[in-house]
């Protein structure tokens, strides 16, 4: 007769135990920007909330900034990195297939034998993290989660494209979760809707690339004269319909964030703090309003000197505003995450 | 007085309900490949046990071949697209660095909204999947999980390339996870070791490419004659260190097969199947050996046929082997998956 598997023992409850983030040198400001694209400072200011974005230099990679909020938010739950049993990066910008970025983080932090792997969930990449190091807690599969949002959208813009690359920053926040005495993580309200999954793309195929370089290169060798044509803009870039993004963050995420309330069992003015997606001001704003959040909540603009910068832009917000604001330990935050796929992922967290 | 949040409801165990395969159509024989480098049948036979691998043509894609498995796991499992809520794709070769393959494979599928992403995990990603849809669905944030191994691995192979190229194919596999009233699904025993991140991997970062592009188009521009050697290989593709990953997918894999064992709580001569990663026929038997597998259980060998799929040979294998045996449903297989990053991930599952 066969035996009955065994399984792992379950924790209670999980929560958030510490955050760190990393912040890039380089200031790119709208006056810059406007070196690229016809548009003012004054433009950008209104229409985006943005003034400044901090960006990454050339030796500054998607591993070294997730190594700085990785062993920041190490530090600040108490840990060490040996303790860690899983590492979740959340990035887009990782310029490799494979290997992961998250195996070698593990190896730089000392956190082999780690499992550890790279997620593709656009904006929502943070969120979607939160909720798998959540279910990987209270099933006991895992004891210390780090989740790292990371991205170097700057090598994947276009800096004359309009639509989404001005708005776009470098930089990487991370947390760690772990098993609580308390819940510390409302149940995930996440999802996706692939209808919309050209809403926010590439411009084009990493293939379409391969098949213009192997254009290129029989042209180049049938000595035609212009194989210009065929290598113009062959590196895929980042490109948004802005109305179509706009329109479903603020009617559809407001819905989503009220979901996420109602399933946490907390009202609007339980909260402490909001901690949106820094996508846009604009949107901020119209979901803040939407929610009638008091004002007493705290909401993260961190986007003014950060610009989006997609899955790192919540853990980065958390951080800075955990630190500027020491009373919200203990405190509730709602954080929403929403992008490219399009998809969405929204919590309820404890601060710690 | 602050509320204490909600948590889900757990459920008290997962398993797998249902598997599905999609194999594509090209059949390249060992001939085939000894027109790109110089070798023979005979060695390839003899050295990794390969006959033939299936190859996708340039019209199928890793989202059609995910959609083929994906639908043939849900009718196999008799579930509706409509009743899924999470759908994780593992992949290291869908061309675009956002959005992700699983939220169009869950528009495809009608599977919208559940949440949808993918992970990097490379040919130890479907095992690592299973961990998260077994905590999702343990931890009661998922009652049914689509998970699925795609690779279109030819898009990322340079033919002429002696290491790993010859050994791989294209495919996908698929399982659907839920709640059960036994266990289903062991405790994963699952780890990385970056500190050998080189060991296979591209040969080049899709930033080196990028600036090769600007570099040639530098060159056209400047009208120097030979611009040739900057483009010359400038898509990256897949290489391997054979003799560290052999060693070590045999020496230590042997080891996180034996702990996956332990952690069940099952023992060699429970098994019915043994369904290791298709990486090499050799590395297959190394291990059924090491294991002191009873002649009883079954070892899948899917890769004489098919190739390494990396994320994808478990679950095809596991589809295959089980309508092949119809006896084996309701008894225990024991799974591991292996690969970039070093990364693995191993359960003993009841098959469905």
């Amino acid at each position: 007769m066969s035996p009955q598997l065994l399984t792992p023992t379950p924790n209670a409850y999980s929560a958030i135990l510490g955050t760190g983030s990393f912040r890039p040198d380089v200031v790119v400001t709208n006056d810059d920007v406007c070196q690229w694209i016809d548009s003012s400072d004054e433009w950008i200011r209104q229409r985006t909330g943005i003034i400044t974005r901090h960006r990454a230099d050339a030796n500054t990679s998607v591993l070294d900034m997730a190594q700085g909020a990785a062993q920041a938010a190490l530090e600040d739950a108490g840990i060490s990195a040996a303790q860690l049993d899983t590492v979740i990066v959340a990035t887009v910008t990782f310029p490799h297939a494979t290997p992961s970025a998250a195996a070698a983080l593990a190896d730089r932090l000392g956190a082999t034998p780690a499992p550890a792997y790279d997620i593709s969930a656009a904006c929502a990449g943070y969120c979607y993290a939160i909720a798998q190091a959540d279910a990987l807690v209270r099933s006991g599969l895992a004891q210390h989660v780090l989740v790292v949002g990371v991205e170097k959208l700057s090598d994947y813009i276009d800096n004359t494209e309009r639509t989404i690359s001005f708005l776009l920053g470098d930089g990487a926040g991370a947390v760690i979760v772990g098993a609580s005495p308390v819940p510390g993580i409302s149940p995930s309200v996440w999802g996706s809707d692939g209808s919309k999954w050209n809403a926010i793309s590439m411009t084009h195929s990493q293939l379409e690339l391969r098949d213009s370089l192997l254009g290129a290169t029989e042209l180049l060798e049938s000595a035609v004269d212009e194989p210009l044509e065929e290598l113009a803009n062959p590196w895929p870039t980042l490109r948004q319909d802005g109305q179509t993004v706009f329109r479903w963050a603020v009617w559809e995420m407001a819905k989503m964030a009220r979901e996420a309330l109602a399933e946490a069992g907390v009202k609007a003015e339980d909260l402490a703090a909001f901690i949106p997606h820094q996508a846009n001001m604009r949107i901020i704003d119209e979901l803040a309003k939407q929610l009638k959040l008091p004002d007493t909540v705290l909401v993260a603009r961190d986007i003014a000197e950060n610009g989006n910068t997609s899955a790192a832009s919540i853990p980065m917000a958390m951080d800075r505003m955990r630190k500027a604001h020491p009373q919200l330990s203990g405190k509730f935050a709602l954080q929403i995450g929403f992008g490219a796929g399009l998809v969405f992922g929204a919590q309820v967290v404890l601060l710690p």
